[in-house]
């Protein structure tokens, strides 16, 4: 028998502990190319939210009453799939529980970078490849920009952060609170924002008094105003996250949107499972930023599977610093 | 004496015929490298509604009391420049009047495409330039695209459906009433939408049950959050103009705003003046398909100088089809 949160409800607005339910599951004897699998840690992520809701998206959502999945990293304890041995460490989709049965070709051996393993679930993982295609490719960002980044204080924007300054950028960074703008100064921000402390126009106008070219979202809503107003010509905005949306009822309300034609801005939405052919560039920078230490693996992690709803919770009331797991 | 018209007061909200003020003027006497051109056809674009406001933006502000300017084609009077000569035709931006002396390199010899002059207004002028760079460029749309193109019977948008058609691709056009929706369906558009007749987004999704791959937007609000509501992956949108909002002093509100990243939506703000070295391909294109008849120039022309506020103000009312000009 596993352990695995299911969906009880499908919340209505922010997620609250009462939408989650641990329950035992008999998992299915192991087929031909599966393996069985013991979870060490699991990753919670801002876009599971959407999966919440009964709502078709890129990836389908949660079923009522069905357990949940999301990333994780654990060791083979079974295998009938070639290539895998037990005490192999993966990385795979059948997260949110202790242990998962799933098909070798949809789980990955950690690579051998020299890493902790749970970096695979953060600055290794989609995470930090959010936040290095997002900069570099969504938005193609380069050394002398003026890059403004959102949630810089959160998984994928304290990374983003760091390759911007490893690749010779300004950076503006904006967070919630004196202790995560803090952190984000630590990470060699060259400005940093509370937007908790007045409003977010008033001051990334302050820390960029000459504009943006690039615009890394991950918040929407009022942040994404303030960087259409501040956008210079030919600004580029990659939009990852709208994190201050994912529970709003309300449209976007945007001032500013018509900067868009007068500054010639590009907005570029995009999906880290697009690159999934360019990994291995990914891999080769992050992993070097690692190693010489441009690049930090700052973590914020909950241990025991029952706190996994808890874990998840928090990143909407801005509990992490950098990334959130959980480690059982 | 030239008579121009002034701007007499800034508008608030949409604008009126009393904004507006018809002087005489004294034009200034004629300098080394100047011409004195008298118009012959003037244009009225709504992109001009934005400078009547005090605020800075790719082009500067109409001043108070000052006269107005714009596009115009008119014949060479007098020339004190190196290759003008009365009798000329040439394009210049001394509009909103009926004579104007303007520094000869701010002006353009019109090309020999065989053309009327008043289509370097129009079709053959920044109006079928934005289509032509915004359709093609900005979007990069191609062959086999399904493309949804608001104001369809405007002045940028009648020729963006007919690029849109002589490159192969699938074209739903919007306008309001259905004399216009006649109109862009004769211009070969394979659905129309008479935005007036039902909400925009339910009318949409009727059109185009597949989705869209392309939105050429002229129009902003409902029109783009329906665009939105229906990208299909990797849509690419043109924003050229947001007809909806510039006399709105509410903030745009889109509900579908955050399909941008689950369909990796690109929007792409433009200039056609940021094309201007490009314009030999356009000529090229253009001048081919009006010869064939791929392309027709539909103008809507109000004749005589006084009635150049009465053609300005209709582009708010609808009252074009295809390009709107001023004959003098």
């Amino acid at each position: 028998m596993a352990r695995a949160w299911h969906l009880k409800s499908r919340p209505e607005g922010t997620p609250t502990a009462d939408n989650f339910e641990l329950k035992e599951i008999a998992l299915p004897p192991l087929g031909e190319g599966m393996i069985r699998v013991r979870n060490h840690w699991l990753s919670v992520d801002p876009y599971m939210r959407g999966r919440m809701n009964d709502v078709k998206s890129y990836v389908p959502p949660f079923q009522l009453g069905e357990p949940m999945e999301g990333g994780a990293v654990g060791e083979v304890v079974e295998s009938k799939a070639d290539g895998f041995a037990p005490g192999d460490l993966v990385l795979h989709m059948g997260g949110w529980r202790d242990e998962a049965v799933v098909p070798a070709r949809a789980a990955t051996r950690l690579p051998d970078l020299g890493a902790e393993p749970q970096r695979f679930l953060g600055v290794l993982g989609t995470t930090g490849a959010t936040a290095y295609f997002g900069l570099l490719d969504a938005a193609t960002a380069k050394e002398g920009d003026i890059v403004f980044v959102s949630a810089a204080a959160g998984a994928v924007g304290s990374v983003a952060v760091q390759i911007a300054k490893a690749k010779g950028m300004t950076v503006i960074g904006s967070a919630g609170g004196e202790a995560k703008c803090d952190y984000v100064r630590s990470l060699g921000a060259d400005a940093v924002i509370d937007y908790r402390a007045a409003p977010i126009l008033k001051s990334l106008t302050a820390a960029a008094p000459e504009g943006i070219d690039v615009y890394f979202d991950n918040v929407g809503g009022s942040h994404l105003d303030a960087a259409l107003a501040l956008a210079r010509n030919n600004a580029r905005f990659a939009i990852c996250g709208m994190i201050e949306s994912y529970n709003a009822r309300e449209p976007s309300s945007l001032r500013f949107l018509m900067r868009i034609i007068a500054a010639r801005v590009r907005l570029k939405g995009f999906l880290v499972f697009d690159y999934q052919p360019r990994f291995d560039e990914f891999y080769r920078d992050m992993g070097a930023w690692l190693k010489s230490g441009a690049v930090k693996a700052e973590e914020t992690v909950v241990e025991g599977l029952k706190r996994t709803p808890e874990a998840f919770l928090g990143l909407f009331e801005g509990a992490n610093l950098g990334k959130m797991l959980v480690k059982l």
